[in-house]
C-alpha cells in the first residue's frame, strides 16, 4: 500500500523528519510517499497561513491520487483543509492531529496537548471542540517555542517540551500526551522516555491508523459532503485547481 | 465608511446581486466597494471550492485593506477562510452566515436556515456548531437548488424556497429563518412577505453588523491567533501571498 | 430611528452615564430615548433584584412602544427580563451583555467578561451558557467593585478593572474584554487605550446593533414564544401590567 | 414541617387543584400551605406572564418565609422566578419543572414532556437546557390545549394529553412521561394507569423533594448569587419589596 | 417502606457506618436495610473494583427484591452497576453520587465534589459530565486519602477533609460541597459546621429522594432499556446470575 | 503481535463469527486469539447482562496477559467493561463500538448506527455521548432483531439491516454505517456493496486499530484512572478476581 505523507509547508528539511517517522512505524507493505509543498510559507502557525499552505497541500494531494497512492496524511497539526482533501481523494485521508487525539482516546481516558507558540495553542484547542474531544482533551499548554526553532540543535526545545509535558501530567490529571506538531515528531521517544506514559506524535499515529483504514477497505465516503467536488468553471490564476478531468467518472 | 463585500466565487452576475443588498442596507456614510474573486470556482458548494475560493478571496481582502476599507464582509454562506482573512485585516471581516445566525439571536429564540444543496446544508450544520448556535438553530433544509440555479429567472427556486420555509416554521417551531446563500439575497423581502416573520439575508446583516462594529471603533482583535501573520518566508507560486510588506510595523 | 434605552435600575445618575454611551455611538439619523426604571432597586447585583427590576423596565418598555420607538436596549449586564420584554415589543430588543457577547465574537477568538462582585460572575457565567458563548467566553472574572462604586471619582476602580483585564489577557487567552456593567460604560475608552486590545460596552454595542436590525427592517419575530401576550386578566396591585389594550389586533 | 406551595399565578381554582396534589402525597408530618398570587395574570403561557407572576409569587415567599414555612414550591412548569425566589428564602425553593426532571432521571434513561401550548413547548426546551437535561429529555411535546382548558371538565384535554403520550412512548424512545403543566396534578393517575410507565407530576415531586431536603437539613446556600439580597434602597410603587427588613443579620 | 442500603465493597465496618447515616436521616416509617457485599473488594477506587463489585451488589439488589425491599441505595460513590440494577429492581435505584449532585443542583447553582484519590477524581468527573452535571459542578477535588484511611482515627482526615473543602469555596465559587465516598458520611455534620455552607453526603440524600419516589407511586421504567432482563440462558460460574425465575411475569 | 479478540457473551458459535472477520483483516503478523466468555449470558442486549458479561470478560483478559498477549478488544457493541479491562491490560484494549466510531470520523463527516433491538438502540445512544460522539453520529437506528437471530440463516436479517441503512442514507443524511452489533461483523461486505458507501464493523476496525496502536510502541497509559487495580483484599466467591499477583511490580 502507498501512503502519502505531505508536508503542507514547504521546508524540505522538515519533509525529512516527517518522512522519518512516517517511515518507523510503517508496516513492512507499506510505502511513504512523501511531498513537500511546493509553495507556501516555510512553516504554518496561523490561520493565514494554513488557507495558503491548503492550496499547495491540495495540488499535492492530487499528485497522489493520480500517482495511486492509497491514503494521505496532512503532516501539520492544524490539519489544514483536511475536508477539502478528503473530497479530492478516493482512499482516507488523516490530520495529525486528529489522529493523535483518536490515538489518546484509546488508550487513556484524558490527555494533554502541548505545542508551540500560544497561537497555535488557540488553533488547537479549536480543532479539540471540532472533533468533539472536550472531553478527553484536558489542556493546550503551549511552549512558546516557533515551529523552525524545533529543528535546531542549539535551542532548548526538548527541555522546555519535557518540562511542558511535566506540568500536564501533575496539574492536569493527563494520563497521556500529544505533542502537537509535525515538528516535534523525532522527539517522541525520548519525551515518552522521560515521562513514563504514552507520548503520542501524529504523524506515526496518521500513518499507522491510515494503513489501519486500507486494511479494513475502507475510502472517504463519496455520499455527502466529502463526495467528490462538482464539476464546473474556475476562473483566473487558480484554474488548474479545477477537478474536473482529475475525477472518476 | 468604506465596507468591502466580496464575493468569494468568481461569478460577477453573482457580485451584482450581492453588492445590490449590500447597498439597499448601506447607512447614508457608508461606501460599499464590491469585489469579485479574480480566480476560482464560479460558485462554491463543497469544502474544496471554499478552499480554492479562500485564496482568490484572501487576495481581495489584501486589495481591500490597502485601498484603506474600513470593513469587509465574505458573501458566501460557508463563511470560507474567516480567521485567516481576519488575520490579515486591521477592521472587522464578517461571514454572511455567522452575521446572519447573530442577527437571528436577537429577534427569535429559535431559527431555521434554508440553503441549497444537502452537501451545503451538512457544511451549515458545522458552522452552527463552529459558531455556538445549537441551541438556537432547530434545523437546516436544503432545497436541492444549485447555487447558480437562483440566478435562472425560469427556475422554480423562489417556490421551492418558501416551501422549505413553511414547513421549517411548522415543523421546526422556529421564529425566524435565515436565507442559506448569498444567492438569496434578493429574495428576502418576497419571502418574508409570503411567510409573515423575519427572514434574515447574510449579505445585509454582515454589511450592517459592520457598520456597527466600526461604529463602535471596534476592528479585529490583534492579540492572540488573529494577530497578523508571522514574517516568514512563502515559497513557489504562493509566494506574492507572503504578508511582510502589507502589515503594520 | 428612535432607540429607547433603559436603565433597569432607579438610579439617574447611571441612566446619565449608560446615555452619554449610547449617544456616543449613536448614529446621525438615531434619536437615543433615554429612560431610567420608576421603582425598583438602585443597582442590580442578584437574581432577586433582577426579577423586580423587570417589572420596572417592562413597564418603560411598554411606554417606549406607546411612544412609537424602534428598538430598545436593556442596559443591566444581567440582561433582566430580555424575553419578556421581545414579547410585548415589535421591533428589536437588545440586551448589553448579549450585544457585547456577539460583538465580541465577531473581532476575535476568544474573550473574557470583567465584571463587578463575585455573586454577578455567577450571574454572567449563567448568561454565557444561556447565549451559547461557552466555545467563545474564556472566563468571567469580578473585580469585587459594587456597582456604585463604579460611580464614585475617589474610588481605585479603573485601576482594578483594568488590573483584572490585565490578568486577562495573560492568563486566559483572551482577545478581547467584555466589560460586565453598564456602569463602566464612561471607562470604556481608557481601559482599551491601557491594554491594546478591543474592549467592548454593551451599551453602546446594543445601540449600534439596534441601529443594525431596524436598518435591516428586523423586528422581533411574533411566531412561537415571543409573540405578543395572550389576552387574559391580570388581578390585584398587577393588573395594570395586562397587555391587552396595548398590543396590535 | 411546613412547606408552602405556591400557585403563581392568580386562579385559586387552580390553587385548589395544585394543593390537593401536593396533600397527596405529603408525609404525614408535613403541613402544606397553598397559596394563590394576590396579582398578576390568571394563566401563565409565556415569558410576559412570568416575569408579572415573579412578583406576586416573590410576595408570596417572603410571606412564608415571615411565616416561618421550612420550603417553598413554584407551582408553575416554567419555575418563575426561581433563583431570584432562592435568594430570600433559609430553605429549599423548588420549581415543579426541575423537580419532575430530576424525578425522571432516577428512574428512567430518558423521558419526554408533555405540555400545553407551542410557546410553552419552546420555554420548556429552555428549561430543559438550563437544568442540563439534554441528555434525558428526549423531546417536549405540546397539545395545544390552553393552561385553563384543563380545568373544563367538557374539554377533551385528558384524551389529547394520553394520545401525546403515547405518541412520545412510541417514537421518543422514552421511558417515563413529565406533566409539564402544574394544571395537569390531577390526571397523573390516570394516564399513568393508560400508559403503564412512569408519570411525573411536578408538584408532587416537588413536595416530596422538598421534604427530603428539609429531612437533610438543607436549605438553600447563601454563599455566592442565591445569598440573601444586598441592603439597598428600592424605590416607587416596587418599594415595598425591598428585602432590608426582613433578612437575617 | 422498607429501603435496601447496599455497600458494594466487601467491609462491613462502613457498612456500619453507611447504615448509621441512612438511618439518621429515615422517616418514621421507613426501615433501613443494610447490605454489605458478599465477596469483592474491601474499598471501591477504580473501573475494576467496580466492576467486580456490581456483581456482588446486584446480588444484593436481587435479595432485596426477593425480600420486598421497596427502594435500593447503591452506597459507593462512584455508582457501580447503577443501570444494571435498576433493570432488575421493581422500585427506584439510586445512586449516591447521583442523588447528592441532584441534591445540590437544588439548593445551589453550583457545587464542588470533594473526594478520595485522583483515579476517584477522574471517575468522578466521569459521572459529572454522565449525568449532565458540568453546568452544575464547578469542580471536583482529591484529597489523596484512601477509602479506608476514612476509617482510621488517626489519620488527619477530616483535617484534610476540610481543607479541601475551603478552597473550594474560595476558588471555585461554589456554594455547596458533595462528599466524594460513602466512607465520609460521618463527616458532614462536622464540615457543614466548619464551612457555613450546605454539605451533602450521599448515602442520606439517596434515603430521602428513594423515600420521595416511593411516596410517589414511582418505580424504575421497564419500557426501554431498564425493562426487565430478557430471559436467556446463563453459562458457567455466573449461571445463578441468570434472572429468569427473579422476574415478574 | 498477539490480539486476543474477546467475545463477552457465552455464545461459542458467535465467537467462531467474530474471530472470522478479525482473522480475514488481521495483518501477517497479526495472530488472532479468540476466546469465549467462560460464563454468563448467551447475548448481551442490556445493562444487567453487560454487567454480569464483564466478569467473564475480565477473567479472558487476564488469561490474555498472563498469556502475552499485546492487545485485546471487547467485541460486544455495548463495550461492556472497557475502563475495568484497560485498568488490567499493559497493551491496549479496544471496545468495538468505539473503534467503529472512530472509524467512521475518519471517512466521514456524519454517520449513523444500525443495531438489534430498541433497547440497545438507548445503549448505543448513551456511547455515543460517552465517547463524545454527537457531532458525528447522526442518529442510531434499531432493526427490531434479536441478536441471536443474526445467526438464524432462516431470518431476514440482511434485508432488514440494509433496509435500515438505506433509510439512514435518506433522512440522516450520513455518509457512513456503523453497524451496531458483533453478530453482524459477516455482513459487512454485502451491506457495503448494497449501500454504496462505507459499512464499518466495529470487530475489524478495533483489530486493525490494535494493530495499529501496538506498532505505535503505544499501550494503556499507567497514569491515572487506568493504573493497575491497588493491591487490596477481595472477599466471598469474587476472591479469585483479586489482581494482586497478576501485576507487575
Amino acid at each position: 500500500m502507498r501512503i502519502q505523507v505531505i508536508n503542507p509547508n514547504s521546508s524540505a528539511s522538515m519533509t525529512a523528519t516527517i518522512a522519518a517517522a512516517a517511515r518507523a512505524v510503517a508496516a513492512p507493505g507499506s510505502e511513504i510517499i512523501a511531498a513537500t509543498a511546493r509553495g507556501g510559507p516555510v512553516s504554518i502557525e496561523g490561520h493565514y497561513e494554513e488557507a495558503v499552505a491548503t492550496i499547495a497541500m491540495l495540488e499535492e494531494v492530487r499528485r497522489g491520487e493520480a500517482a495511486g497512492c492509497d491514503a494521505h496524511v496532512i503532516a501539520c497539526f492544524g490539519d489544514p483543509g483536511l475536508l477539502a482533501a478528503r473530497e479530492i481523494a478516493r482512499g482516507p485521508v488523516l490530520g495529525i492531529a486528529e489522529a493523535a487525539m483518536h490515538a489518546a482516546c484509546f488508550i487513556a481516558t484524558g490527555f494533554s496537548i502541548v505545542t508551540t507558540l500560544t497561537r497555535t495553542r488557540i488553533i488547537a484547542e479549536q480543532l479539540v471542540r471540532n472533533y468533539g474531544m472536550e472531553h478527553a482533551c484536558r489542556r493546550v499548554r503551549a511552549t512558546d517555542l516557533a515551529v523552525l526553532e524545533l529543528e535546531d540543535p542549539a535551542s532548548d526545545a526538548r527541555a522546555k517540551i519535557i518540562a511542558a509535558c511535566e506540568r500536564a501530567l501533575d496539574e492536569d490529571g493527563s494520563g497521556a500526551i500529544v505533542l502537537g506538531c509535525a515538528g516535534m515528531a523525532d522527539l517522541t521517544a525520548a519525551v515518552a522516555q522521560a515521562l513514563g506514559v504514552p507520548v503520542i506524535d501524529g504523524v506515526a499515529a496518521a500513518v499507522k491508523f491510515a494503513e489501519a483504514l486500507v486494511g479494513l477497505g475502507l475510502g472517504t465516503s463519496k455520499r455527502g459532503d466529502l463526495a467528490y467536488p462538482l464539476a464546473k468553471p474556475y476562473r483566473g490564476g487558480l484554474a488548474h485547481l479545477a477537478p474536473l478531468a482529475a475525477l472518476p467518472a
